[in-house]
């Protein structure tokens, strides 16, 4: 069985165990305090080029999420987000358990636009009942998107902008950021997207580290006791230097890029056979994860050497699932799926 | 300038701020301890003919919703709501605020199904990431709802049957019960709604009270210490005699149903003069509140001096407006709304 | 039975419920948005000497507290309280719930020093483990405290600057307000107390209203969305203006200072008649809480009629009681309730 | 400089190290539904003599008692802890940001005692407001405490018989499980505090693993639904397996107890030459915290080269500190330290 159901199913890059492994017997102060978390602050600021950005280290995806988004709204503040958006559905209710509604967003391609956050802000605004309402404060955005789209830089630019008009934090989840920013058609890089939120992530988790999300705060009223409530959410890793190094790891030598493009590469080439048999997708996804629409039959003789994860109905005999590779996924094993596909839908088409 | 704006314009029926100076200085033990209270409690068990039920006495329907719910809920469990729901829309994120999700299912005319509950809990419990999902554990119905549609026996009993069926509490928002309980169509009264329900509220504020919901319990599982909950929640009113002395006088002659017969023939009034110019309406309502689409001249016009709310945009010149009659509605005041909306149409059409 | 166990055991001042009915048949908008509420909020402004003071209606005491509290509190902050603070001991964990932790500090009286504040704000600031310690942002007082006692102006003045000098906001509970503005030796006023709180309220349900606590925030930081806020915690009112009517009749015509003259007149008659039979008293409190320590097998005979609450067992035959005046303290009662006490002591000391 | 300010300055034992070395490249399924954390479960329930134990892994003390806590209390329950306690003081208000209220105890040694547990449940059992405080509904302790003590089987047993006679969940925080265990006066066992307690933790971040704590919960009611919490928390590790591995490796070969073993010899070393010298302790800790109360020049001139943590100030010459050893301390570290100390102390007194 050849895993393709998630880009997390093995441990690291070589790399960041051999760092962990040069550094393991030596004393640091804990949670975060240590010269390596420093070096990677530092190395990530550099890339961002934002001198001033504060810069800190959690473990997971939802926890990153909840601890950003509880320090930044007041009680009676939402966040706005795609209703595809992984705060909005698969961090069982981490926000709400935060008191925060999530406001979600029907979307075409699980990105968000300008417009829709100018018309949400203005329904708020202009309603007579406003006070009886969430008031909107912050917009929520992953990049590459939960099914694996991206954002342009002038997408970016053009919702940062409505979001300072309107008085709203722009915050990105970059659990899979590297995918998105080495994306064929990608124009955007860590300095611009420094420059349009308010805050963001570079995830690691899921691009080669152990575990790891590293945020980037920009503005000055988010940073304020930022790392309270990180310890309050239980988002402070005693031995914090373990995230540190692993950043250092997946920066210093451009890692977290070519981990990106590699998996990228791996995801074009399996898309493209999917195209080639004829088969329609889900969304049309640059990065690493695949949304073919398939037939069930062709899915249940595939699913018993390769696992994928399952998205949903079509129709009748045609489901949408989701293939992923990522920094681990080796050719060889796409090759291998690429032609037990083949094999298996014969002269029969996908559609 | 005569207010359809709303059910909660004036003050409390005569009754009851008679019974209210009547009782004024007599010494009682707070917090619902009183012997009013107890024998409002009896009243409300006798017509609901549950001797068992508990009957809980809260200020505000924000407030009984969010008192109810979190005390029902663990923290991974959500509510299952139609879109329009209070709770969803009008409560400024009161049940994120406990920590729940509230799970908005869009309806055609603020009605659940018990299709639609089996639906979405099959959705979930099918589901691989299950546990990465907020689990659904309770359901929120309004009788009226929110736009003045009622429930029948069958749905009631419907729904409920899939409620039990799936491990999921039922809870009735009864804020406007009266003029549910009233309508020309309606086929419940409270001993079926106590028999469907495992927790609902009766309430006072729009049928006549001062303020007040009675909540009642049949769930056994439910009851358990929900006193302290409301005493938490700031939902335990010191002069807890206040809401039994009001409930005895909403409950003993039947002024409750009085009262929302009265409103609803004002309503059913309005409606026809409505109907007879040609108009249309956002969702055909039997109950006291109507929601004509009218177009924005003649709202204008009418708004001199009659109050109603906005709904919502239909297109450019036509908007869906709310007005609402109440217990205290005065048949002249509906004549000459009447009246002064067929001279200002004039030979003009609505649509 | 005289009930003497609290001060909220009858309804309303006759001059409240008499405004009340005056008034009941008009029209006005809701949620506090009406006339009367704006002309208490005047009332009141002019009573605090601050033109520019939010002023807003709640219905309790608990529900005020949890309101304010979570209104100005990011959540890894917390509130310094006396250890007797009626927010650490009688409120369910209402402001927990709200997420934030209550910081007892032990006191004498029921009092907090400036010192206490100092000395609390500094073993945070100081401590190496700062961020894993919740952060000190507000400090909770009562005005009488839980157990009568009052703070002079010099105290309260020595709070405020101290307050000032860490960033903490000054939050009164005033829920018994008029009876320690209107002790003997008191030397406070509205326009003092607003001049050093941020934020506190005067209390009506305890001093003669059916129900209200009037929250007046002079800090413009506090101000902020406070309104959404109450909504969303249930605390605005559907009929506002009951609560503007009822701070009306309060303040129009000194009420109620006359209503906590009274009560403290009829307290200080009732600790006089103890002190003459050589009670002691588990605080001397100016204020219409009297707590004598009593012979268990007195206190016995005595709750035969007139009902008083428990406070705490002193030794195996004795116990401190609480004794509650009102407004609504008939001096009758007060002068049986001594003859009663002086016939079954007989001969026999207190002690 | 040589860290013995705490147990986590290092990273991994190197068995740890190996065995995630060598399972790096393999796929598991994601969030602990690997191999690994199965066997290392079946490992832990052997341990515990408990087949029917549910087993989970977490990455931090914080997130695992906030987690638990928040899993097994209702909104208006509290914990019961020591003063002292870990969730009392060093978690940023944690468990009062899940909304639950820690009851204070003190003590002596940061133990709680069965008498004490049930004195607090009856103060809120008998009191007549009991619905207007919080519900005591779980215990909490830690084994060692945040001072070193440990808990006798016998101290354990009436514990655990007094909570289930009150209807109190016991839950052990096992941060430091380890040092307990292998204390030389200790006669309590993994089994024995499995049949002890409703829920506790097996810690590994203090104990010689990069991270992580094995939830055990023997109680079924709280077993039900425990991972949505975890997820919601995000507690949930991605990358799961490195949980279960690195407990494996803890436990196969009884590493766990060795490591407890070391630590506590070295710090018993310690102990004795502060003894020797005539120190006095804070606590007399058979465990790797020792709290020795020096003199502010010693403490000063030995912190040139060996780090410890401040705890407090015991008079205006002397402070107490902490010292902890771990399983990466080396004895010629602890010699070396000694050494000095005797040096820097010269011909003087501890106290």
């Amino acid at each position: 069985m050849v895993r393709f159901n998630c880009d997390y199913a093995e441990g690291a890059h070589e790399e960041i165990l051999k760092l962990m492994m040069e550094t393991n017997m030596e004393q640091t102060p804990g949670y975060g305090a240590d010269p390596y978390s420093e070096q990677a602050r530092d190395l990530i600021r550099e890339r961002c080029r934002n001198q001033e950005a504060e810069v800190q280290f959690l473990v997971g995806g939802t926890q990153t999420n909840l601890t950003v988004i509880s320090s930044a709204l007041r009680p009676h503040q939402c966040v706005i987000a795609p209703e595809t958006g992984h705060i909005n559905v698969h961090e069982t209710g981490a926000i709400e358990s935060c008191g925060h509604k999530v406001w979600p967003i029907p979307t075409e391609d699980g990105k968000l636009t300008a417009k829709q956050i100018w018309d949400a802000w203005e329904s708020h605004a202009v309603n007579e009942s406003y006070e009886h309402m969430v008031q909107p404060k912050m917009v929520y955005i992953s990049n590459p998107t939960e099914i694996g789209t991206i954002y342009s830089r002038q997408e970016l630019e053009e919702l940062s902008k409505t979001c300072r008009e309107c008085g709203l934090y722009l915050f990105m989840d970059g659990a899979r950021l590297a995918y998105a920013l080495t994306a064929k058609e990608n124009d955007l890089d860590l300095a611009a997207i420094a420059q349009c939120c308010d805050v963001f992530y570079i995830g690691g988790t899921k691009v080669g580290a152990l575990f790891g999300e590293a945020v980037v705060i920009t503005n000055d009223t988010l940073k304020e006791d930022f790392r309270y409530i990180m310890k309050q959410k239980g988002a402070m890793l005693a031995k914090g230097r373990l995230l540190g190094i692993q950043f250092i790891g997946l920066l210093k030598n451009d890692l977290y890029f070519q981990i990106g493009d590699h998996a990228n590469k791996m995801a074009m080439k399996l898309k493209a056979a999917f195209q080639e048999a004829g088969c329609t997708f889900l969304v049309d996804s640059p990065t690493n994860q695949q949304f073919p629409i398939l037939p069930d039959w062709v899915l249940k003789e595939l699913g018993e050497n390769y696992s994928y994860s399952y998205q949903e109905r079509i129709d009748e005999e045609h489901s949408a699932v989701r293939f992923c590779t990522s920094w681990a996924t080796k050719e060889k094993d796409v090759d291998s799926l690429i032609q037990d596909f083949r094999r298996i839908l014969g002269k029969n088409r996908c559609v």
